[in-house]
């Protein structure tokens, strides 16, 4: 490589900090807001969702009698016969980079009643359990508490032009960690119980947030109660991200020292809006319940920049 | 320049034709659309304000006294004796580069009667006459006529959240042409009498309209009739586009011919919402009248993107 390429290379990832730093300096922010009482949906759209910026929303599921109904107890009382689907994984990490490949959790048809034992402790399901199917299952397996939640969010419906395009119902295991990915959908994510500690990267960042081409694969659990890694032929290689930020491997990721990384903790009766495209690893409390509505992004400026700057990491990568 | 420098800078162009393609074709679309019903705030805000796309809006000054009444001898009887501020320029170009100078018109104080007899060629005022001086001029020198529009467009104040920055009143020569330029200002756009021809490039086509360095001048009027250009040695050097899109100079920019140009006629009554960072050209009937409201643009995503561009423009010029 002749020196001259070299200076335009390192040129153009200088430009890469420059848009890192002048969207936290001039945009963004050091930290995410919070704010007490809830925005009009114009002054929502306009403060949030037009410069993509996350907010924690207190007030907004205040009158949902999931609040206060939501209790183990209750949930037991009202679903403990219905089959829902619980995904299961050796380590809780569903969907993430492990051994080189991109492994998708098992998953499983199992009551109510018996998830709850699960997260119990009660050993006869192995490995951490979640219930996260990303399929708008609130409206489906959850029908016996939908009444508790509302099927839409006013503010969302309002702000966004349009009904959620998937409602979901999640519940989980200490354990379970949603890896570092990115979403093509605007979320406000609502917490019923318990807390979840998002840690949130912005698009702006992506340069040092490189997605890369896995194997896929999937969790079996065995009759023997162990888990084995099988290869998923049919979704072939997936793009993902393997860096944990809690414990980046900065000799492999050198430049994942630059990306920012906002830390937030939602708690019970908090909504998070989540902007599309925002990078995004989740911890919860054990026993956590949520309740999240996507609506579908607009592929606006926002989106043909992200792109531009994608193509860009493309050429100096 | 090694070959495979060439080849990165080459590469880093075709990204810029990416985000100039992919913008349109999926954010902008071919033409610039009209409302014939005035929309919500929150919908202007969300399908123009936020995707950073013009719009012609047909209803908004529907009410406005000016509409009926703003004729050349209403505003001669209201405003015959009127101090003003009047441009002048040999050939209709103020702001614009000639003879490889930025060159800003004369201004000269007459009374509205001057100006409107210069408009009609009684040839005592020689050149080309504008009222066009964009520092809220409305609510000063035609404070007379003021109550005949209105001093904020609700549509303007409750979707950006804020009063506008400056109310203008433009009113000038068939000749007059405004050169090609883009303002840090959302611009609602409203022609009262006449029309204008706005050539409008997109932000993201930025790569393909540069902005160069010109000694500052100012055309003055001679006592003779004559226009002298004069530097203007305390603006110094400014920069400017030097590209007319009407008879664009392509052997000396040749990228120009990526740039995509909209070009859309507002008609008295209707207004132009005219995004921020846009690039414009503007032509006019003769004694075309115009109202516009500048509202502080927001330095958000679409900005930090917007310098990015610029940023990596400057790597590979």
């Amino acid at each position: 490589m002749s020196e001259y390429s070299k200076s335009t290379r390192t040129k153009i990832k200088d430009c890469f900090k420059f848009l890192s730093q002048e969207a936290r300096e001039f945009s963004l922010g050091g930290a995410v807001q919070s704010l007490d009482a809830v925005p009009s949906a114009l002054a929502f759209y306009r403060e949030f969702v037009s410069p993509n910026k996350p907010v924690v929303l207190r007030g907004l599921i205040d009158h949902w009698p999931a609040l206060t109904k939501w209790s183990p107890t209750y949930i037991r009382e009202k679903m403990g016969q219905q089959t829902v689907t619980v995904t299961l994984t050796p380590n809780g990490y569903a969907d993430a980079v492990h051994c080189g490949k991109f492994v998708m959790p098992d998953e499983r048809r199992m009551t109510m009643g018996e998830f709850l034992d699960a997260l119990d402790h009660n050993d006869h399901v192995p490995g951490v359990p979640y219930i996260q199917k990303q399929n708008s299952n609130l409206a489906d397996e959850f029908a016996p508490i939908i009444d508790d939640v509302e099927s839409d969010l006013s503010l969302g419906s309002e702000a966004f032009g349009k009904a959620p395009d998937a409602v979901n119902f999640w519940m989980g295991d200490g354990r379970a960690v949603t890896s570092m990915h990115r979403d093509p959908y605007e979320n406000l994510y609502c917490v019923v119980s318990g807390w979840k500690t998002f840690i949130l990267i912005p698009p702006t960042d992506q340069p040092f947030v490189p997605y890369v081409l896995y194997q896929a694969a999937k969790y079996k659990l065995k009759d023997s109660g162990e888990f084995e890694i099988e290869d998923d032929t049919d979704s072939g290689q997936v793009p993902w991200i393997d860096i944990d930020p809690l414990r980046p491997d900065l000799t492999k990721y050198p430049d994942f020292a630059n990306a920012h990384r906002y830390e937030v903790t939602v708690n019970a009766g908090e909504t998070l809006y989540l902007p599309a495209m925002w990078f995004h690893h989740v911890r919860q409390s054990h026993g956590c319940i949520a309740v999240n509505y996507w609506y579908d992004m607009d592929y606006d400026i926002k989106y043909n920049y992200y792109k531009f700057v994608e193509k860009v990491m493309d050429v100096v990568k």
